[in-house]
C-alpha cells in the first residue's frame, strides 16, 4: 500500500538514528527495494519512497548508498549557521555563545577517514547504479549536512579554516537524470556537491557555504539549472565549477566571497552564466577555460574586493591582479551588459605598480564583448575581527573613494577576431585592432554626433 | 477542527486510491466542502485544505473536479523519467531496465476517451467555479502526473513518440487568481498544463517534459510568472504558450528540444521573457505573434540546431530557414542582449542554399533591436540512437567548426521605423535603411574611433 | 529524541490554536528552549524544531516572540485571496459571494494596539536574541498572515482602502543570518516583512500583496536576494524597500500596482534590480536615492500607466512626471538593457504640457546608461469597477495608440560625468555633453555607417 513508501527516520525500527543515521537510512533502502521486488513481478512501477528527518542531530557513520530512483530524502530546516565565524571566536567570548552548532534536520558526517581514502569514501551520501536507465528523482530537500570541523593542511593556519576534511555532502558518481537538490544546507565540508554526468538536474535555493568546494559538475553534462542559490567556497577551491557541460543555466544566485573562483567552466559549452551577483576577494573570480565557447555571460554584477576578516586576511588564490576577474579560454562567447567593480588597495596590486585587469580574453576567437561597465575604486584597506561587521562595512563603504585606473579589458595575441563595443575608452581597452573591432565608449566632449 | 483539513489520500474510507485515486479526491472535496457550509453559516473563513500523496502508483480513471478555493494537493516526488527513451529500447534491452515507469507521487492518467470527446474530458483535474471571487491560492505541489502512453496519429510514427493521445494534466477552465503550480512533474500528456485566464498565476521550479504542449495560457491574464522550470514539448506544440496576457514574466527556465517552439507569445503585451536558456531543433524557436507589443527579450541563450535522435530524425515542425529563429509581428518591442547560435548541417538548410535567418521582423513598428550576438556554425550532422549521449555530444562538439554565413537580423518591409544596433555586420542585416535605424556591428579594421 | 522536534499547533496541549495561536506558539517555543537548555548541558546541539499548522483560521491575540535558532515554522497554503476587491463589491453582491476570506494556513492578526503603541506591537511575529552568534536559520513556508482590515487615515477614503492599521506580519529586529521566508502569503497588512541588519537572507516565491509596504530591509545587511516572489504595496509604501545594504540581488520578481514605488533603494551599494517585471501607477517607480552607487539596474521591464480601477481613481504618491521613472542620487550605477513604457492620458501629465521624464540622474557621478529601449503611449485613459479586469484591459490596449513624447533620460546639473548611450534620440535626451558622455540613439536616414 502507498502509505508504505513514507518513512521516518526516528521511527524506523532498525539502528538508532542519532547514532548512525546512515544505517538507518540504508536498512530503510533495502525495505524500499525488497518492496519493489515484489511489485515489479507484475510488471508495475516502483514509485520510490520519501524519507523524513525530523529537525535533530543525526550522527552519520556509515555511508549511505543511494541505488534506486524516485527516493526523496526530506528535513524541515536547513540549519545553516557560520561554524567559521564560531571556530574564530577568543577564548572568553565562547561560553557565552548562545549555540555552538549548525541545527535544523542536521546530519554530523563522522565517517572514519584514511589518508589515502578515495575522495568517493568521505560522502554522507553516495548515489551510483549502473545499467539503464540512469538513476532519475532522486531529490534532496530542505536539510542540512555538516562535516563539523576542518584538518590541518600542513599550513600555519587554524586546522578549522583549511576547507579541507576529505568529507562530501553527497556524490553522485554516474549518469544521472532529473535529480533535484532544494532547500538543503551544507556546512564544512571539503566537498558539498560532486555530481558527474548530470542531465536535467535542479540544484535550487539552497545555502552551500563555508565548504571547500560548493557545487562540482564533473564528467559531462547537459540541460541543468543551478538558480537562486546562496554559495560560498573556501580559497581553495570552486563556488559553482562545470566541466563539459552544454546548455547549463547558472542565474539568480548570490555568490558570496571566499571561493578561488565564483564559477569555473572547463570545456563548457553554449550555457548561461545570467543575471547572477558575484563578489570574490581574488582575480580570476569567473573563469571559462579549455575552450568554452558560445557561453552567454550577461547582466551579472561582479565585485572583487579584498579580504577584511582578520583570520583570512594574507590568504589567496594565488593569481595577481594581470589575469583578470573574468578570464576567457574559448570563442564565440557573450560578455554582455555587466557591471563589475574592482574596490582595491593600490598597495596590494601584485604585480606592484600594476593596472589590474578586468575582462581578458586569453585564447580563441570572435567573442562578442559589448556594454560592460567597469568601475575601478582604490581604498585603503581595513580589516576587522567580526566576519559579517568587517564584510558590510567594506560593502557599503564608496563615498571618500578614488578613481582607480584599470585595464577594463585585455585581448590577448592569442584570442583574435573578437568584438570590443563601449566596455572602456580607448585607454583602458587593450586590443590588436588589426585583428579585433573595437568601438570605444565615449567620454565627454567626444560625443559621436 | 482545523487538523480535519489534512487529508491523506491512502487512509481515506471512500475509494481505492490505486484503482481509482479520482473518486477518491472527489469524495474529499465534497467533504471539504460539506464542512465549509457549516462554518459558513457563522461567517467565518473557508480556509479550504491539503490533500497528500505519498510516493506510490496511483492511477485515475475519474476526473478530479476541483470547486473550491485554497485546496492543496500535495505529494513527495515530481518523479519524472523518461518514458521516450524507454519506449524506443531494442526488444532486447527492455528486460534488462531496472524500472520502467516514472515514479515517485505519480496518478496515472487512465480516463476513457472517445475520441469526439472535448478536450477537457481527457483532463486528470478540471478546475471550474462561476461566480465571485474567482477561485484563488490552488496550490499543486510535488507529485507526478503520467499520460502513460501516447496513440496512433496517422502517420508512420511509432504511437509511443507522437505526443498525442487527449490527455491533460491539469485543466483551468475560468478565471483565478494566485494560483501556484510547484515542483511538479509532468510527463507523456499531450497537454501538461492548460490554463484560462489568469492573474499572478506561479508556475516554479517544475519539470514539464514529453509532453504535446507543456505550459498554455489561453483566454488572457496579467501579471503572472513562469520561472526557473525545465520545459521540454514535443514537435507539434509549444513549450511555453500565451495569448492576451500582460506584464507576464518568463525567466529563468531551461526550455529543452523537442517544441514546435520554445515560447510563442500571441497577442501578449509588456512582458518578459529574460534570461531563458531555450534549446531548440526548428526555426520559430520564440515567435511574438499577432502584434505582440511592448515586451523585453533579452539576456537570453538561444541554441538552434538539429534532431540528433534516431527515432526522430526527419520530425520537424515544418518551417523553413528563412522563417527565423526569433520571429516578430509587433511594435516596440525590445530585443536586447541574446545570445543566438545557430549549428546546422548546410545540407539541410531548406530551401537548400539559403542564409538561415536569425531576428525577423515581419509586421508592426517601432522595434529596437540591440547588442545582440549571433553564431552560426556549419556542422556534419551526425545521429545516434541513445537520447542524452547523442544530444550531449551534439551540444559539446565547438572545436571543428566551420562560420555558417546567416542573416542576423531581417526586417520586411511590413515592419518599419525598428533600430537595428550592434546586431551584425552590413551585409549580415537586411534593413531599409530609409525607414529603419540600422548601425552595424563595428568589424576589425574598421574601429569608430 | 529527535521527533520530539515537531509539533503541531492542531495538537498541543496549551492554548486553543483557533482562538489565539501566539498562545499556542509562545509555549511551544517555550518547549523547544526547556529541552535545549537539557541537550546543551553536554554540550550537544540545539537543532531547533518545526512547527505545523495545517489548513484552518488561527486567530492571533498574543504576539510570537521567536528567539531561537533553526525554527521552522510550517503551513499548508499561502492562501491569498483579493480582500481588496471584496471590501470594494457592492452590498448586493456580496451575499452572492462563495468566500470572503483568504485562506489556507491562515493566521488572522487580532492583536489589541494602541494608537502610540510601537511599530513592533502590532507584529504577529516579533524576532528577537541578543547576544552572539546571531539568530541563524528561521524560516517561515507557506502559510499566510492576514491583517483582516484596514482603518481610517483621517482621509476621504474607505477604511477599508487606506492600507494602514499598525499591524506587521513578521518582524524581526536585530541581526540574523541565513533566514528563509518561502512560499508565504501576506494580506491586508500595514507592514508584511520588516527585517533588520540582513546577512544571507532569502526571501523566495512569496505572495505578498495588498499590504502597505510588503518588504523592508532596514538598518544595514549584505548578502541578501529577494527572488521569484509576486508583489504589489499601496500607494503610501514601498513594494521593495532596502538601505544600506550590499550584495542584493533583486531579481526575476514580479511587482504590481499600486506600491508608491516598485523598488526603493537608500544608501544600497554593489547590488542588483535585474531581470524584474516592474509595473506601477506613479512616477518613482525604482529610486536609488541617498548615494546609492554601483548598483546594477539590468534587463527589467518597467511599465508606468495609470489607475484604471474606480475606487483607487485619484489616488497617488504625489509625485509629478518630470520626476522621473527610474531616479538615480548616486555613483558608479549602470542601467543596462531596460526596456520602458510610459502608458499615460496626455490629460493627466502633471505638470499640464510636461515632457514626462524616463530616467532622471539626479545626483552623482559616473553612472553609465546604455542600451534602453523607451516607448512612450497616449491613451485616452479609461477606468472599470472590476479590479482585474479593468486592469487587464488596459494592460492588452497597445493597438489604437499615438506616440507619447518624452525625456528619456533628463542629466541634472549636480550628476556628471555620467555615459549615456543608446537610450534615446538627440532630441528625446537632456544631457550637458560637456560633463557627460553621450551617443544618440541612430535614427532612420542618420545611420551611423
Amino acid at each position: 500500500m502507498s502509505s508504505g513508501n513514507y518513512y521516518n527516520v526516528t521511527t524506523w525500527p532498525v539502528g538508532n538514528p542519532a547514532e548512525d543515521i546512515g544505517e538507518v537510512f540504508n536498512s530503510i533502502i533495502a525495505d524500499v527495494k525488497r518492496r519493489q521486488a515484489v511489485t515489479n513481478e507484475n510488471m508495475g512501477g516502483k514509485p520510490g519512497a520519501v524519507i523524513y528527518l525530523p529537525p535533530g542531530d543525526y550522527r552519520l557513520r556509515t555511508q549511505v548508498l543511494i541505488d534506486v530512483s524516485f527516493l526523496r530524502i526530506e528535513g524541515s530546516g536547513h540549519g545553516f549557521t557560520s561554524s567559521s565565524i564560531r571556530f574564530n571566536v577568543s577564548e572568553d567570548e565562547l561560553s557565552g555563545l548562545h549555540e555552538l552548532w549548525p541545527g535544523g534536520s542536521r546530519i554530523l558526517v563522522d565517517i572514519p577517514l584514511n589518508e589515502d581514502d578515495d575522495e568517493s569514501t568521505g560522502a554522507a551520501f553516495y548515489v551510483e547504479r549502473s545499467g539503464s536507465p540512469r538513476l532519475s528523482s532522486i531529490e534532496f530537500s530542505n536539510f542540512c549536512i555538516d562535516g563539523l570541523h576542518f584538518t590541518p593542511d600542513g599550513s600555519e593556519l587554524d586546522p578549522e579554516n583549511t576547507y579541507v576534511n576529505g568529507k562530501t555532502g553527497i556524490y553522485i558518481a554516474n549518469a544521472n537524470d532529473s535529480f533535484r537538490i532544494n532547500g538543503m544546507g551544507f556546512v564544512y565540508l571539503e566537498h558539498a556537491l560532486t555530481i558527474y554526468d548530470a542531465d536535467a538536474l535542479s540544484i535550487h535555493d539552497n545555502f552551500i557555504a563555508e565548504c571547500g568546494n560548493c557545487i562540482e559538475l564533473r564528467g559531462w553534462g547537459q540541460a541543468s539549472k543551478i538558480t537562486d542559490n546562496l554559495i560560498g567556497a573556501g580559497f581553495k577551491g570552486h563556488s559553482i565549477y562545470a566541466e563539459n557541460h552544454g546548455g547549463l543555466l547558472v542565474t539568480a544566485n548570490n555568490v558570496f566571497p571566499r571561493g578561488a573562483s565564483s564559477v569555473h567552466f572547463s570545456g563548457v559549452t553554449r550555457s548561461s552564466i545570467t543575471n547572477n551577483r558575484l563578489h570574490s576577494f581574488y582575480p580570476g573570480m569567473v573563469v571559462l577555460a579549455a575552450n568554452s565557447s558560445e557561453n552567454l555571460v550577461a547582466s551579472n554584477h561582479f565585485l572583487r574586493d579584498r579580504e577584511p576578516w582578520t583570520p583570512f586576511i594574507g590568504v589567496d588564490n594565488g593569481l595577481d591582479d594581470l589575469y583578470g576577474v573574468l578570464c576567457i579560454s574559448g570563442s564565440n562567447n557573450s560578455i554582455i551588459g555587466n557591471h563589475f567593480s574592482e574596490v582595491v588597495d593600490v598597495h596590494h596590486i601584485r604585480p606592484a605598480g600594476a593596472k589590474p585587469v578586468i575582462i581578458r580574453l586569453i585564447q580563441g576567437s570572435s567573442n562578442f564583448v559589448s556594454t560592460n561597465h567597469v568601475v575601478g575604486v582604490a581604498i585603503q584597506a581595513k580589516s576587522g575581527g567580526s566576519a559579517f561587521e568587517a564584510q558590510v562595512d567594506a560593502l557599503l563603504t564608496t563615498e571618500t573613494l578614488e578613481a582607480l585606473p584599470v585595464t577594463t579589458v585585455k585581448v590577448d595575441s592569442e584570442s583574435v577576431r573578437n568584438t570590443i563595443l563601449d566596455s572602456g575608452s580607448d585607454t583602458d581597452v587593450v586590443v590588436d585592432t588589426a585583428v579585433n573591432a573595437f568601438r570605444a565608449t565615449p567620454t565627454a566632449g567626444s560625443s559621436l554626433l
